[in-house]
C-alpha cells in the first residue's frame, strides 16, 4: 500500500521536517519491522535525512547548494529552474528508514526532510513499507 | 530475480532515458505492487530520476556538474576520470520507483536516467522488484 | 533483523572500506537472494559505492568535496561542521546492494564505503536484508 502525504512549501528553497508524518504513517501501518521507503514524484524536489536540532544546519545546506548551483547560471532550460533540477538529482528522489517496533529507527540527531528547490508549491511524498517476513 | 539491461553510451557524459525499459521489465515481472530497485554495477556511472520533457534539463545538469567538478581538476588518480567517480557518488548507484498495477508510479514529469560520466562505453543496469505481501 | 557494525574513523574526512563486513553479514544471514539495505544513523556521515582498487579515487572524491564545500565557509551553524552536513546529504544516508547466492552482487571495481565527514569518531552502520519471496 502506498500512503501519500501533502507538503505545502512556502519558499523557493526550503527543507520541511516530515518526521512526525512519517512516524504516524508507520504507526498506523501496524507493521512491526521492515523498511520504509519515501519517494518524491517531482523533478525539482527531493528527500533527505539530516540534523533536526539546529535550523541553521538546513539553512547552511540550502545556502551552500545555492552558492554552487545558483538560480541564475548559464542554463538553457527555459523555465528558469535548472538549479532546482540539479539539486533534486544530487539530493535524490527517495530515502529509506528502517522500522522496528512500529517506529522509524533514526539516529539521535536525525530528522526527515522534504527538500523543496522550486517553491512555493503544493507537493506530495509517497510512502511504502516493505514488511519483514 | 535480477533482470539486467544493457546501455550503450555514445558520449563522455550523457543521461540516457531508460524509462521504457524499466516499464517493460515491470510489466513482464507480473507483479501487481511492490518496490522496483535499479542498481548500477559501475563506479563512473549512476542512476537518477528527473525531468523527461525538455532535453535541456539533462544538458544543464551535466554542464553544471562539469563546471563544478571539471575533467581536468587537481586529481591524483592516474586514469584521468576522477570527475566521473565524484559525479557517480553524488548521483548514487541506485534508485527506486514504486510499482502499482504492474506499472512504475512516476510523477507527471519524471523519467528514469542512466547517468554516464565516463563514456562512451557498454554499460549494465540491474533491476530487482520486491513484491508486496 | 537489523545488524549493526561499528566503524572507527581516524581522520576528519575518510572513506572506510566496509565491503568485507557487509559480505560477512550477508553470508551469516543465510539468505539466498534479496536486497541488502545499509543505513547510516548519523548526520555528518554517509555511505557510498565506488572504486575499490586505487585509494587515490577516494582521496580525489574527498578533496573535490572539500574544495567545493570547504570547512571554513560562510556558515551559521555554530558547531563548525556544516560542510559535513552538506556532504552527508549529497552522499546519502543509505545504499543498497543486491544479494544472490548469499553474496553481494558488486561490479568488478565496486567497494562499499562508510563516508566519514566529521571525524575522528566512533560510528555505526545498520544493515537489513529484504529476502526474495
Amino acid at each position: 500500500m502506498i500512503t501519500t502525504i501533502g507538503v505545502n512549501s512556502r519558499a523557493g528553497c526550503e527543507f520541511i521536517d516530515i518526521t512526525a508524518e512519517i512516524k504516524k504513517i508507520i504507526a498506523e501501518a501496524n507493521i512491526h519491522s521492515g523498511v520504509c521507503h519515501m519517494y518524491v514524484p517531482h523533478t525539482t524536489a527531493g528527500v533527505t535525512i539530516n540534523e533536526g536540532a539546529d535550523p541553521d544546519v538546513r539553512r547552511d545546506i540550502i545556502a551552500a547548494l545555492d552558492r554552487v548551483f545558483p538560480v541564475d547560471g548559464d542554463y538553457r532550460h527555459a523555465e528558469g529552474n535548472s538549479d532546482a533540477h540539479i539539486k533534486a538529482t544530487l539530493t535524490g528522489s527517495s530515502a529509506v528508514v528502517f522500522v522496528e517496533d512500529g517506529k522509524p529507527v533514526l539516529g539521535t540527531w536525525q530528522a526527515i526532510y522534504f527538500c523543496e528547490y522550486d517553491g512555493p508549491r503544493k507537493r506530495k511524498l509517497m510512502v511504502r513499507i516493505v514488511q519483514d517476513r
